[in-house]
């Protein structure tokens, strides 16, 4: 499900422009936390600052890559050669001997290698791949370059060392860090033309060896617009205390709000975080993970089945662990860029699995006190509303191509709302019925998607 | 989930044609088997033979018709008045006094009313929807008049009064019954051009009535091209016989090849096509026939529950008919035009609960005389076998938007052979064994689809 072998040959295809990635900077002020590296080397969560930009474009189509090295290049050089390796793209490093001038210098020195339209962006900002989405759409009938701008401004972290845009309608009139009136602030993510390189080459006549010198000449032309990037997630990572703060943004950026449930949002989440913040620095994958979370499930249901009080609570506890490892697939899938289409499947096929072990523990334990047949009509009552609530959902998915209507109650019958009301049902010994309502309540769920789907297409 | 409602306000589109239809002869041959009624009501299967025209054409977005009418025309505009009303298009008669000159003539009198491309089709002739797509698709960009042929003659009932088509190429360059050398037949069903109407002109300058006569000054301008069906499902009506055959060929395009497992195809459907046809002249809806299967199978539950050996075998037998009775809902959905999603999603919800209760009735039978909690286990392993079954596929369908490989296996583990195979387990009083022998081959099925699945993507 690795991503290095859905693409081992990399293609070239002429619809999705190459990228050029500034990493020639020595980021000193992060000498202190990246144990003296070069900037783009400096890991976050897993991966470093120049495999992350490498595989957010990587999400978006991009396999052809210029990065500009200044800083310890004869460290870079090696390690750029062995991403290319093991992420089935194609790197061309491209040297800047000036790259102390300014990191104008830096860019217009792959001015050589690039003719057609390409992103440009610095290696120090993570952000959503979604951004480079909508610059590409942009970007499709049109020679003007292309600037990825956030209008939300308070949501910017250190806005003084910001660069600021100012706008009209869509054109940039404006651009530096020291301006006091502004509309919006550059990402630093870019769909550029050869005309950047143009107008980099007038500023660096004048002297000026900043990108922003030469984004001003831009102007100067009105061939420069903006694209707002609305809520999408991105951080630029300057100072050791930033790196702590787009850790935890990037962190917070993977809860998924139309999908995640009460119990998912409030509690699972934000521990299901930090669980994924170790994961990502050990070798295990996303589909390890899942296998993880069902294993822990499986032990939570066995320790049901033994019966008795002190059991039951630390089964309780063992099933909510379950509950929540089983978000950190993927977290962790989305954290290395690992997502693949078997791994969301085989993590939803494990999870019914879980919720079957899970069934047949709680009431095992139930009927070791009860011998009835009665328990396991009980059992199967509730086994077949977890399932067929989820069945049901997916059967919707197939039929009209969209999610079946929310609302509060779809969320209350989702796998987190359910594992935690046994939870809590196991916490006062009462497991067995806590998963009879649930059992209950999933079933009314899924006629009330019955009724909801009958409604929409009468 | 009538398509009456679903289209309450009928809106021409620029992009769909209307449609011509010639329903002006008399049709005596019929006389015999449809009460003397005029032709175009001759009853298939719970629709007339006009109704399936319209619906038909329906089914590709026509909603604008012209029917040209001759024979006891007093008697068919009420009947057109009803149909448009009830079907929720518009229908505008067309009066051909002349109609027993020959369907030439009953073609032009709609010239004065269509200015566009339109199809044209005989109320006589029964035919898969999906060659009308072909012609729409083939006719997106021409001006040649297209004509739908089916080039395997062997096919043909009646070969002799079939009309014969000469190709070269896919232009047409003769046509007529009494050819001798052909390539294809003619179906009857057209997109045309307003040149059709000049060319019936000519014809009739010359004393010719019959829309061969035009169809043959068309050739002349080599403005007239095949389109080939392949092996889609068509018949003309002309004779008691022919009327017979006509029902038989279209029950049997209703099965499934693709989706019917062997039970399904070799048992079931021969079964249910004629139950189909006992169906299709009651009011009694496909969601209705989707609730009566499950009735039908929650009875069989409920004797399985009653245990003892003469029970069985009727449980078994019972909820044999249930899987029969399953197949019937798509069946007379498909005859009567009545197909919805919700349909389709709600008989497989169904199917997933009177699987829960045929487990639940089997398994406390057997409970009765072998009272142990792994009879219970059992059940539960083999209901989660049959519904996950299901469920790894629909997942795989959303996540790949395609069907899972398939293969002998995946037809081993359908609905269809499972119920089967707890009928013959009830026949020889081992129903539970055989329904765990299922589950058995359903969870290894799963495991198969998964190990598929992660190939595919790896």
């Amino acid at each position: 499900m690795h991503m290095t072998t859905e693409a081992a040959v990399p293609t070239i295809t002429g619809t999705v422009p190459p990228a050029l990635i500034l990493a020639a900077g020595e980021g000193h002020r992060l000498n202190g936390v990246n144990g003296g590296s070069p900037k783009p080397l400096t890991m976050v969560l897993g991966l470093t600052l120049l495999e992350r930009a490498i595989l957010s474009c990587k999400e978006v189509g991009v396999l052809e890559f210029y990065v500009v090295i200044g800083y310890r290049a004869n460290k870079m050089i090696p390690y750029l050669r062995a991403l290319e390796q093991r992420l089935s793209v194609l790197i061309k490093p491209v040297e800047n001997p000036n790259w102390r001038k300014g990191n104008g210098s830096s860019a217009i020195s792959a001015a050589p290698y690039i003719t057609r339209p390409f992103l440009l962006l610095m290696c120090d900002h993570l952000f959503d791949p979604a951004i480079l989405r909508l610059l590409l759409t942009a970007g499709t009938n049109t020679t003007d370059c292309l600037l990825a701008v956030d209008s939300h401004a308070d949501r910017v972290f250190d806005l003084d060392d910001a660069t600021k845009v100012q706008l009209d309608g869509d054109v940039i009139t404006g651009i530096g860090k020291e301006r006091v009136s502004f509309d919006a602030v550059d990402t630093g993510l870019f769909l550029c033309q050869h005309s950047l390189f143009d107008a980099l080459e007038i500023a660096q006549d004048k002297g000026q060896y900043s990108l922003s010198a030469g984004l001003v000449e831009l102007i100067r032309n009105r061939g420069f617009r903006a694209v707002t990037i609305g809520t999408r997630f991105w951080f630029d990572v300057d100072s050791p205390k930033s790196l702590g703060l787009a850790k935890k943004a990037l962190l917070r950026s993977l809860s998924k709000p139309d999908e995640d449930g009460f119990v998912a949002r409030h509690l699972n989440r934000p521990v299901s975080r930090r669980i994924s913040e170790i994961l990502v620095r050990t070798p295990i994958n996303p589909n390890g993970i899942s296998l993880l979370s069902f294993a822990v499930g499986i032990v939570g249901a066995v320790m049901f089945c033994l019966g008795g009080y002190i059991w039951t609570i630390l089964a309780g506890l063992v099933i909510q662990l379950s509950s929540i490892v089983d978000g950190c697939d993927g977290e962790v899938a989305r954290l290395k860029f690992q997502s693949s289409k078997f791994g969301g499947w085989f993590d939803t096929i494990l999870d019914r699995y879980a919720d079957t072990a899970i069934v047949v523990g709680v009431s095992f334990g139930y009927w070791l006190a009860h011998p009835h047949a009665a328990v396991w009509l009980g059992a199967i009552f509730a086994l077949t509303g977890f399932i067929m609530a989820s069945y049901t959902k997916k059967e919707f998915v197939i039929r009209y191509q969209s999610n079946p209507p929310g609302g509060l109650f779809a969320r209350l019958i989702k796998r987190d709302a359910r594992i935690f009301a046994i939870m809590l049902g196991a916490i006062v010994n009462l497991p067995y019925e806590a998963m009879l309502i649930a059992g209950f309540l999933s079933h009314i769920g899924i006629g009330l998607m019955l009724i909801k789907g009958h409604r929409r297409t009468a």
